[in-house]
């Protein structure tokens, strides 16, 4: 197993110290953030996540603010889906799209008011994509990375381990909600959301020096709950078919590609870039789609890298995340597929690194 | 010591098959790509970097290419340096800047032609923000990352074993020049560059079908010239005061505080974003700079944030990269220091996570 080479470059979060201390065992870098990816091992921690509670330092999901007059002209300028009818204290999740309909990023737009937006990111510099555009448009608004680090709280106890916290008042957020939330007299954005299907919320921790106050007070308040440190879960997450920007999606797929056509409303998302492109796209329909993929056998290797669908002897597609589920006793994967093999039962071969394996298109993810 | 955790969104190389095959201990990820940072040990590396020749997988130096009429127009406008006496088969340092004349990449730029650019970029998704400026200002360009990856050829027998390889006309390639070269029937430029002080290469390795076949050409080429992998070297490239974007800077900071004001010729680089804002730097002068900073005592621990550095109980600055070095048998670092204490001779201290340590600020780098 190779090593990760720790720099300021590959950044810490204000909850690093507490990552260490659960004596993380695993890093990868998201958003060049230190991101947790094991504690005690990805199936021990899978197996905590959905049966008790867990704080995970998602610190790595950065925001960019948009704050002005001209915040939510470019925030429709940005995406495909139509925000015309979002509420301050909604969140939506919102493919990011250039000019020619490709995926830059799948975030969550968290809406503050008319004038101030906080975009919660995926990995890639949207910050970069964001300020050129504003610059170039001349827009009236200022776009910042601010010092706001989520802290998700996910698994069937989450409920408890909040309330206990923040009052039973978090109780009655709605999914895709906020509410602000007071923590040692500041006022704290939590959400109802997360990148697991336990369910949970999201808190955005403005300003770094109460990251560990409150990482220390959800554990202090979930100790018979058995909460303990954890991160997104390689398994959960391909179980429950959250797509991974970088993994299962990149520039060179399509909102429609991902799944993500019902986010698109192209013909009234006025003024997004892209817009022409995905009406092209929208009309035709995509050549190929994500699926979910069952792939026979024992366990998998790590797929670190696209591995190629086959049928026929011809390449109809790539497997981009896989790993062996427990609870479904089968290797849960998450794959692009061509149109000609997309339907539910189509048999495939998936071609590992340890050889041809038969596998087969799911109709469903497996939550 | 943490693993990392692979996955496709730390995107493998042409060449992490040679890399892997010759045994890589640690890893970084730079451009949401993998680094190799150790082989045998820091120092052993660093031993035979000045001594041999060593080949590095420095395809994390993403290409960000610019073609069409309005490449070189475009090209003016990411960078206060002045480009118009510029040449083909010229590359330029050159500080990028945003809209307040913070640095938000510090690439190579290599121009194949007027109307052909490559950017050789440090670690941020630079591309991101050209496609936006591009997009925003509606320039007739088409921006992407083509498929080319540097692969660097560094240390004192360089030029002899890139001459066995290419022919010796790589020889007269002058610094910073590059010349197109053969192999296999593909030309690839080939530049004298690279992010050590030892002397070598880099090879814009387009297409990545020829990755392994010129890594294991150089291999063979190379076995009496005791020729292994390597990589950018932590010790010598802070003895040589090589920046690191992201380390040693971020958007921050001005070209002018990163020392990199003789790149700006902010009264003739016209159409320059960030121009006006720069225009005042250059008149006031920087109040902070990357400076040199021996620091004393046996050897610091790994450099993983910034390391504040304070004179008379105040904080005057920060030490963001360091490291022992076995020839100057000091802790070689790299600091941004407050006009008041930058002047070389200047006594601080360093409050590394091991304790306070007394730090002398130098007049130069160790090279």
């Amino acid at each position: 197993m190779v090593q990760i080479s720790l720099s300021r470059r590959l950044r810490r979060t204000p909850f690093s110290d507490g990552v260490e201390a659960a004596g993380v065992k695993g890093y990868t870098v998201y958003n060049r953030m230190l991101l947790p990816t094991v504690f005690e091992s990805v199936e021990a921690d899978y197996r905590h996540l959905k049966t008790h509670v867990q704080v995970w330092d998602v610190s790595c999901e950065r925001q960019v603010e948009l704050r002005g007059p001209d915040a939510a002209r470019l925030m429709q300028m940005l995406t495909p889906r139509d925000l015309r009818g979002m509420l301050p204290g909604q969140c939506f999740y919102v493919p990011i799209v250039n000019e020619t309909g490709g995926m830059l990023n799948d975030p969550v737009a968290v809406k503050l008011s008319e004038d101030r937006w906080w975009i919660s990111i995926a990995d890639s510099d949207l910050l970069l994509w964001v300020k050129g555009i504003a610059n170039g448009y001349r827009l009236d608004v200022l776009v910042d990375e601010p010092d706001v680090s989520p802290l998700a709280v996910q698994g069937p106890k989450a409920d408890e381990l909040m309330a206990r916290v923040f009052g039973d008042r978090v109780r009655d957020i709605r999914f895709f909600r906020f509410d602000k939330f007071a923590f040692e007299g500041r006022e704290l954005a939590v959400a109802r959301s997360g990148y697991s299907k336990q369910g949970g919320f999201e808190i955005y921790v403005e300003g770094s020096d109460i990251g560990m106050p409150l990482w220390n007070a959800l554990f202090a308040a979930g100790e018979d709950l058995q909460v303990r440190a954890g991160c997104p879960n390689l398994i959960e997450r391909i179980e429950g078919g959250l797509l991974s920007y970088g993994n299962d999606m990149t520039d060179d797929n399509t909102p429609h590609e991902c799944g993500l056509g019902k986010f698109c409303n192209t013909h009234t998302a006025i003024g997004c870039i892209g817009r022409d492109a995905l009406l092209r796209v929208a009309k035709e329909g995509p050549v190929q789609q994500i699926r979910p993929i069952a792939i026979d056998g024992d366990s998998v290797p790590p797929c670190d890298r696209p591995w190629p669908v086959v049928a026929g002897g011809k390449q109809v597609g790539q497997v981009t995340s896989a790993v062996w589920s427990p609870d479904f006793q089968t290797n849960v994967s998450i794959g692009m597929v061509k149109l000609s093999h997309w339907d539910p039962g189509t048999q495939i071969e998936v071609e590992t690194p340890d050889g041809m394996r038969s596998a087969t298109v799911q109709e469903k993810f497996w939550i």
